[in-house]
């Protein structure tokens, strides 16, 4: 960690500053300047959080020198890590389209869809039984009803199945009803439903918030990580920024960075990262160009008639057409799909 | 809601989306233009939602005429609403300060903050028993014991208590110990916490979210006020931008924004809002000459050695030359501290 | 366009405004609603700009129906245009790659830079010879030396010349020195630069602006097609976002989103889009995958040397790394390189 | 300088590194770590830039200790600079107000127009000659012609004049015109443009670009300090944030920080900074709560016919409130007006 002092520092100052970090057992060093006087630590900098050195009043700026995260690192764990859903692979060689309804409506929608999706190559079912909404007045999910829907045509068709969960009091409803959990954007901070996933064993897909960095996505895997559950697969979904003819940004630089510098899998959702039907599959092909490990995608058997995020979904038809599409560019990757 | 289809779509396109808008009970509009054609609706658009015309393949673009908000708008209720925590008000003539550390730390710490920040003339308690931090291995609060020591102090000295609440959960709790609820940014879209926090009387400070814009934090508070709760009081705390020289940007063009449309409240929180201790006393000023209501501000007997925030903490010296400082401006603008 | 009034507006200010729009020889619409009153212009509402409806005092706001720019909408000019730069076609079935350094630091450099990267499938040479540089004391470029140089290269090499112009008093020297300018991110809004730009009839590579949305990018590109120059391509390098991992966001939904809105080529920048050496290639790839016409890329001899962006510049080696992996995309994409 | 290593890089590798360093006359530092090896650099490491050590294929991260500015850097220059336009202080004690309209439209309009602003008690006339605009259909201003009637009758009322200028071919003649310069938000980063106007010796206004930083606002100023031209007047006009609600989000953050850094005077635009004609009044306040040291404002004889930005224009009654509200505020903040 490098710590720099306000120029009104003295000698003084540096010396109960460096006095403190000794005595956490890390070698300090003393860099005094022309304008400024900079400190130094050396050794595992994460256990000086508890000297916070930053709140020091003559401290001008602290700057870390290693990541936030550890358990998520690849510093720590070079080779890539595969998660399981249900028997199907996430990571490594595979790549893995999950795909359905943005919400589950019931038994037939869920049914048309699976078997749609089935049919065009996708290996896991996705359909949200509980919806986050920005307004009050849009619809909110099935809630319960809709998990066993989920569950009921998964089964029946034979594919695992992902769905959203907003709560901690539902993570044991979810668990029993689906292969994986989903955190959508808005709860990647929700950290005590990352403890209660991090109880689990079932993979978690968590999706990135709109202003998070892909550091904080990766110390929000870290929290669930920590607590035990190590099957984590990363969702790049956008961020939010100043250009209003997509819905969110679809930050596809996180997909190498995050290759970079963790181990996890991660996969990109180009239904919200557009907000655009016809931007879905060249988005989608960019993902698996740039070396994404799969795609969540919203297909609905009648998009004019869904629930929430129609303009966002693919017919099966459309859908049909994206896996087509893919396939030469999953072939390019050196992936197989 | 305007309406404006694609190039292609055709007269008969056009007449199947107005006849389902009339069926609604809402009159249609239909104005062929030279590119593009273009539909309305008039009447209450709100119950437009339930045909999800956006979703159409021929429909390029939906642009609401109305506010998606209702119960927090200014159009149906236009005076200010005067929000009490224990017996204070929060809005109107009053500009009040809402001070405390960032996270309670135990009895004697929260007793010479209450103190201090009674003695300087805040009105209400802060501190925080649950902290939701970005990084697992940061100090994340004392949790129910927190809540004890805040209850405790806060009859004490005889000011109303105000602390975070991150989960359904702990609702019950939080609602025993402390006068108001906070919702923290990073929970501002936990619908499910905002539904429950309807179900109580108490007042709730909703934070705005870092990437939620002004009708977001409009239609969250909506949650609460559509569950029975009327007790909001919005709370700006600074969106994430480009910007790296301060924490967060404090969005001040939201106070005369949010003061316009909605009859709700409006504190500003300059702790966060800048992440600088030096800069918490000019912008609290900027507040109050905008048109907030009031602030939310962390006060720490000792920031040096505070367990989170303290490089954005004021001392309880700097916290009384704040106070001072303010008074100018709050009589400036018309208000009573 | 759809003009909405504000809630006091009477019936009497509606016929003002639609009197002065039918005086233009539009149609004006009205439609009382229920909280507000809405209006509508059919027609060429480009014409309405002289109104300047948007200032009146019981305007509420203003949407309007169709794109603000004419010339490179594909409304109006429904197939793919081809600029040629040399003899070299940018747009339709191509996949261009120009390459180069940032800067022209002199012969020998540009000379081995120009080589290697014909050799490995670059189709057009680029260099700065003016350099925009965010700090004063950073190396601004050779000036008129460097064209020099670089026209020497590139017709000893054999390659068409991109490089940037900066200033409207540069033009005709980087008109006879280059085959086509390149407008930079800060110079995107430059518009006497732009109008310069519009008078001649070499191509213009057009930098999308930090700040600047796909609308501002394609009616900055309007100013050069309506000045007469119709041999504009558009450039996607990276936006301004809270994101700090990397330099920019490379902001690849712009892509489908052009391809759909212009008839314009448009091309990526991976090397400022990412920042990041080990970024470019899987930006490449992915550029190509969404349907992107080509790229600009920084080589450099020995990036630890360049005077500019050397910690985003390949060396010879990487960028034939990066041709030979990005040819079976290409592929996939059904175009030749 | 603190410079980190890469994991892969030697100890033979670090010491290349050092003994550039020692050759630029700088104090190396060696601090080897459990997972990172950091090298500094002690002394004026603004000439370390000459070594481009981030363009190291070894070197991980590289982060200055010092301001990149220095001219304009408050350590170099520790009082406050007071800038004269005309007789005009701006900066110290005073508080500043320079109004007028966006575009100069004609002689009576302008003369109006500054009668207005004068008996208000602005001291200062502004009006655009170059309007630089966002579609090239838009009105562009009257030119040359504008010039002169700003000049006539900034004359014949007894204010100083301030104008923009948006090309190096015309700073000659709009010095002649005007008492102080003005660079607009798109022009910030024109470094062409910025070094012409540091071989002036009139005031330059430079207003922060959309997407620029504050430390990006304080190098531009540098440009024109480092060529001489000591009279900068910076000027917060908001910046592009996902935030629509307003045109632009004001972030007077950055008021304090810009003091706290920097020795030279700041205003606050908030028309630009709002875009909305009645929160102009309430973010004027609050500029002067936070320190700012005057105010650029929009104003028009009759905004419902202005040219341009008509929608953010105060006309003269409304002018005349605002300064009439802004003096408590101004005197609460120990100012004079």
């Amino acid at each position: 960690m490098i710590i720099v002092l306000k120029p009104e520092a003295t000698k003084k100052d540096a010396q109960e500053i460096t006095r403190r970090i000794a005595a956490l057992g890390l070698k300090p060093l003393y860099m005094p300047g022309t304008e400024r006087t900079v400190l130094g630590a050396i050794g595992d900098e994460r256990i000086l959080g508890k000297l916070h050195i930053e709140n020091h009043p003559l401290v001008e700026r602290v700057s870390p020198i290693l990541t936030p995260y550890k358990l998520v690192s690849r510093d720590f764990h070079p080779r890539d890590t595969v998660v399981r859903i249900g028997g199907i692979p996430v990571g490594g060689k595979h790549f893995t389209v999950i795909a359905g309804p943005c919400a589950v409506e019931g038994p037939r929608q869920m049914l048309l869809t699976a078997q749609a999706v089935k049919r065009a190559g996708a290996k896991c079912l996705r359909g949200g039984a509980y919806k986050p909404r920005t307004s009050p007045y849009s619809f909110q999910g099935l809630g319960l009803e809709g998990l066993e829907i989920l569950h009921e045509v998964a089964r029946k068709v034979g594919m695992p199945a992902v769905t959203e969960v907003v709560e901690v009091g539902d993570v044991a409803a979810v668990e029993r009803s689906a292969d994986a959990f989903q955190v959508g954007a808005r709860n990647m901070q929700n950290f005590r439903l990352l403890k209660a996933l991090g109880q689990s064993r079932k993979p978690v897909i968590l999706k990135r918030g709109m202003a998070a960095s892909v550091d904080d996505l990766l110390l929000a895997a870290e929290y669930i990580l920590s607590e035990g559950n190590p099957n984590v697969i990363l969702c790049e979904r956008g961020i939010r920024t100043f250009e209003t003819a997509t819905r969110n940004t679809l930050d596809l630089n996180a997909i190498p960075h995050i290759k970079q510098h963790s181990h996890l899998p991660v996969i990109v959702d180009p239904s919200h990262g557009t907000g655009v039907r016809s931007y879905v599959t060249p988005m989608a092909k960019a993902a698996v160009a740039c070396g994404a490990d799969g795609l969540l995608v919203e297909v609905h058997p009648n998009p004019k008639e869904a629930l929430s995020d129609g303009h966002q979904s693919l017919d099966p038809h459309e859908f049909g057409r994206l896996m087509k599409g893919l396939r030469p560019f999953v072939q390019a990757a050196g992936r197989r799909m």
